[in-house]
């Protein structure tokens, strides 16, 4: 069943699914004018191939672990760390250990 | 001393700042193109008054609890409790219990 997207103002919970990660799907949060928010589950041994969006974008890691690739390096992001992406940047990301991960990305429209 | 602003792809530390929380100032993590991110601390009775900015914001609840008026009502955010408001929608912040909150607003450049 698809959640209903929030609305502007409305709180969204994003606590760790702790034992529920396993059987849970990526859904996205809400889409506004400027900003799409998605909560990524990234499993352990799953990958995102390498692709790019149009505006910059932040991904954090809510729980687990992940390697992002872009920029020309592979980086570690555990929970609690967050890092940006700038717009038109290849990036592919891999599940280390089962994680879900925020990932905020900016809509140009111009 | 300030912090060097991040760039792309590089991780940054969000963890909850616990006993740390009483002593530590709002910072700005980083400015891209399309958005800025920061880490604002709210103590218990400080406020940031009523404000807009042009694009859409996330506010990002990481330890603490505040209260966020906007769009005609008052709503507590508590950690890892999320929303998002419309460009342009009047907002103020209040610290219910000492708290830092991630505040991600997306730069309209059109």
């Amino acid at each position: 069943m698809a959640l209903p997207h929030a609305t502007s103002a409305q709180p969204i919970d994003i606590q760790p699914l702790g034992t529920r990660l396993a059987s849970a799907r990526t859904v996205a949060l809400f889409k506004a004018t400027d900003i799409e928010v998605m909560r990524l589950i990234l499993l352990a041994g799953s990958s995102v191939p390498p692709h790019k969006v149009a505006g910059d974008i932040t991904i954090q890691c809510i729980e687990g672990k992940i390697e992002v690739t872009a920029e020309g390096r592979s980086q570690i992001l555990t929970a609690s760390q967050l890092m940006y992406l700038s717009g038109g940047a290849l990036h592919s990301l891999a599940g280390i250990e089962d994680a879900s991960v925020l990932v905020t990305i900016a809509l140009r429209t111009s």
